[in-house]
């Protein structure tokens, strides 16, 4: 055979023969796997990240690479998601970080803590401010890979049966509320309640506690909460701007050509902003429903928020002392909100503050 | 042959012999395009959302989708980016739409109006209010299909050789300035000025100009404008928050394969949030390093706001008269922003204000 017949040959037997099978198995194999969400399917918004996901990821490979997308409690709990990602029970999921900060307060650090960076900062740490490789470079210690996927921007402050004006009217109060926020109101007097989402309205009838945090109005409105804690505080300044993540277990990833993982991280960050547009698009419309409902608009006083701000901080301080996990990310995201808002509040705040200010001239 | 023969030498026949390949073929060609920017290399942030593009669609294919990405003027300038890509010259292209509003002033609307959406809110108008949909409404009549890729967030008002506090102060004031902005500072006497971005300094030194807006501190400090024309106003409520978009040739567009349409729409999300980060990652330093230099911040007084916003009504309201295209959209856009800042106002904005309060303190 001559040299051109041979090359010829071989590079037909390249193109279309068995020789060929493996190099497009490998960049484009056929995947079938199951997501654990650690949200459930009526919170439509936050379990949407992991629908979309699946579809954006079936779309992108021509379905090849399949992902099942489960509710919480259908494979795991929403406290379980962490560990079965972890151990490989599933091969992946979407959950917040901050559920498993009993393990570690790092945790909580990778989703969000009080007086944190808004939504739009934090995106910024993220992407732009070292803040994935951060996260990730803690949570491979527990075979995890996470991906930013979703944020509900700025939350409320929760449901309240009577009007709270001062620190002193916090002394007593049973709060539904968890993590390091029940941390910082517990040194203020206030009891925190653990409550599955489900009980808080017969627990706030009752009496049984006397106020509850959720989210926003757009899932708030889903729990008619108003109806029997009609005052509606403001800002839950424990969850500014929290980012709820894809997690994978870091070897399934590792396996991945790095095809789907490019796919993977493009549909992760249209996941990413897709969540808060739909919070930003429905908030305003169930915010006014309930209003017309009979919630009642409180912002925080000064004298509460500074006093949990001043709190926050010892606590950050405190746990940094024993803790060089927590120290790292929290330093780098305090120095990196400083600096936004130094930065934020010239051109962007008052150009909101101007706009708000006219609402009803234009 | 047996049935069960039959049905598995015909599925081997699909899996690898020549019958299989067009089907691959097709999903996943080979496809070279040109990519024109209407920014030049130099505006890194800007110009980057072609490089990413370009760098996210080649691994997100294995390399079978190549795009390479000129800067303005490699190909085409600034202001023929649009033609080309409409007229076939480049399959694709990233450009601010409001660089055409001289065929009319609905290109503008589909970027930035001055007092429109603040960047988080045309996301969400984009993706969740049918604003993606109205766009490419009116785009598809040119033979366009653009998809938001990059948004700067809300920008500065400009330098100015002197101080400007009252509507007064704007008589005769020679602005670099362009588009709709122009036309409402022309109607309080300023004297909208066209010059190329590189002649922008001499002609302040010499005080031909008296004035010249750019973006934001990142990009301005490139240019130096701190050293002939200190006083450095906010917001630049003409550009709360714009919008670029990556712009394709509609039938090239409508030709690929759904496959890389999924790829490219995830592609254009990342580079859209990325901009963003990039620019509020280094907006912060660079506003220090303008003001450590001598650049002196200043609000444009409520006098001058007022009756820019009122100017700009009543331009909106006459264009609206006689050109429903532009109606359409800014009538979708006014409503999404008013009921926006209804729910913003609340938890985001109080967030925000406590915290740029307490900077210094945690």
């Amino acid at each position: 055979m001559k040299r051109r017949e041979f090359l010829h040959s071989a590079g037909l037997g390249l193109a279309v023969g068995s020789v060929a099978m493996p190099a497009i198995a490998q960049s484009n194999p056929e995947i079938r796997w199951r997501l654990t969400s650690a949200f459930p399917k009526s919170l439509d918004t936050l379990f949407g990240v992991s629908e979309s996901f699946a579809k954006r990821i079936s779309e992108a490979t021509d379905g090849r690479w399949q992902i099942q997308a489960f509710g919480a409690g259908e494979i795991v709990g929403t406290f379980q998601a962490f560990d079965a990602i972890a151990n490989g029970t599933v091969e992946m999921g979407h959950t917040s970080a901050y559920y498993y900060l009993g393990k570690d307060p790092t945790f909580a650090a990778i989703t969000s803590l009080p007086f944190g960076p808004n939504a739009r900062q934090l995106t910024a740490w993220q992407y732009q401010g070292g803040g994935n490789e951060l996260c990730n470079e803690y949570l491979g210690k527990f075979n995890v890979y996470a991906i930013p996927a979703g944020n509900t921007g700025a939350q409320m402050g929760g449901w309240f049966r009577k009007e709270i004006k001062t620190v002193a009217d916090l002394q007593g109060l049973k709060f539904r509320i968890a993590g390091l926020a029940g941390e910082i109101l517990q040194k203020l007097g206030v009891v925190p309640q653990q409550i599955a989402g489900g009980e808080v309205y017969p627990a706030l009838e009752r009496g049984t506690i006397d106020a509850a945090e959720w989210v926003g109005p757009y899932d708030d409105e889903k729990l008619g909460l108003y109806k029997v804690a009609p005052f509606y505080y403001y800002p839950g300044w424990w969850e500014g701007g929290p980012s709820t993540h894809l997690m994978f277990n870091a070897a399934k990833w590792n396996e991945l050509p790095k095809r789907y993982q490019a796919i993977a991280q493009d549909a992760a960050m249209y996941g990413n902003t897709e969540m808060l547009a739909k919070y930003d698009a429905r908030n305003p419309a169930a915010l006014r429903r309930l209003v017309a409902a009979g919630a009642q608009l409180r912002p925080f006083s000064q004298e509460i928020m500074d006093a949990c701000f001043k709190l926050s901080n010892e606590l950050y301080d405190d746990i940094s002392s024993r803790n060089p996990d927590f120290k790292k990310i929290w330093d780098s995201l305090r120095a990196f909100r400083n600096e936004s808002y130094l930065w934020l509040q010239v051109a962007e705040f008052n150009y909101d503050s101007f706009l708000i200010r006219s609402r009803g001239r234009g």
